[in-house]
């Protein structure tokens, strides 16, 4: 139907996450309707960002320098380190704003089903940074899932031996979530951590 | 929190028909992660594409030749051309593999809503068209909405000079339908249109 330019267009759009064959379609004749306003910059752009990005080999992060942005930045409070899964995990908390310390991107969680063990994470890499002087807590942001919280309880035996504090964020209710709608591990997390109204 | 160029890549993917601000920056979470393998091919096939593209004089369609693909083969049915709305209306014709005559791609339809008149469109080309001796049938597929057929209404009446029969794609339930769940309109169109089962 179309040609070959554009259909290997659709296929590889195809695969990013949230477009399927269907959307990918209707997504390329969006760009074809407007190729100077938004094709020609978009691949520049793509071109642009894919040639400058760069792996942080202090924390994972993924930047167009390294150290990443976050690592090189004075202000941050180099004494408490967080600890994520993914680099969106890291974006997710920097949209939230909650963080002003550093990070460390495990690159995923430990999963005997998939086969992943010590050595697939950047374990080795927090380790040594836990060890620096300056460092006092480590901020285990895993996911609430049994291979997060696997990874997070085999982090804090590794972390025992170094001299920071290992904390994990509270577990509780989600702001504008309604109790009703929420699952019993999460009620149960809730009640169990429940504060004085008035703190 | 992500670098300029990193940035500007997410807001430019947010604007492709069906990606947000949110769903935008996890595609470009997952091309950063898969910069060889999709992020470099994805820029270079834009870019290609970007280049290639091309208008057809004759239909309308969006191509990397012009005359397009389906107006340049020589296996199509001359005798009928199919007139649609959009590019992307052409493209769901073809997956279907129903038609195997020419197109005809107004650019839309008329609106007065939207202050869209006859001159906006790709008509007068219609009209030219229509003219050729060898031409037999116009089928209007255009959408069954409103402005849909206040075009298909003024598109016959131009037509009505051209010696050549006006057509449209019949109404009913769509394959695969549950009665319960159509509107009243598709309901009456069918009825309206029933046929003896034997055909």
């Amino acid at each position: 139907m179309a040609s070959r330019e554009i259909e290997g267009l659709i296929q590889l759009l195809a695969r990013l996450p949230g477009l399927g064959p269907r959307s990918a379609r209707r997504a390329v004749l969006h760009l074809m309707k407007k190729r100077e306003s938004l094709m020609v910059p978009l691949a520049a752009a793509l071109k642009r960002a894919a040639e400058a990005l760069k792996v942080c080999a202090t924390c994972g992060n993924l930047d167009t320098s390294d150290p990443c942005a976050l690592c090189q930045d004075a202000r941050r409070d180099r004494s408490i380190l967080c600890v994520v899964e993914e680099v969106g995990d890291l974006w997710a908390l920097e949209r939230a704003g909650a963080f002003k310390g550093l990070y460390h991107v495990l690159g995923g969680t430990l999963s005997a089903l998939d086969g992943r063990g010590p050595q697939q994470l950047n374990i080795d890499g927090l380790i040594r940074r836990a060890g620096a002087p300056e460092l006092r807590e480590v901020v285990l942001a895993l996911s609430a899932t049994v291979d997060g919280q696997t990874t997070a309880h085999y982090l804090s035996e590794r972390l025992a031996t170094c001299d920071v504090a290992v904390t994990r964020p509270a577990h509780g209710l989600p702001v504008g979530g309604e109790l009703d709608y929420l699952d019993e591990g999460t009620l149960t997390a809730a009640l169990k951590a429940r504060r004085p109204l008035s703190s």
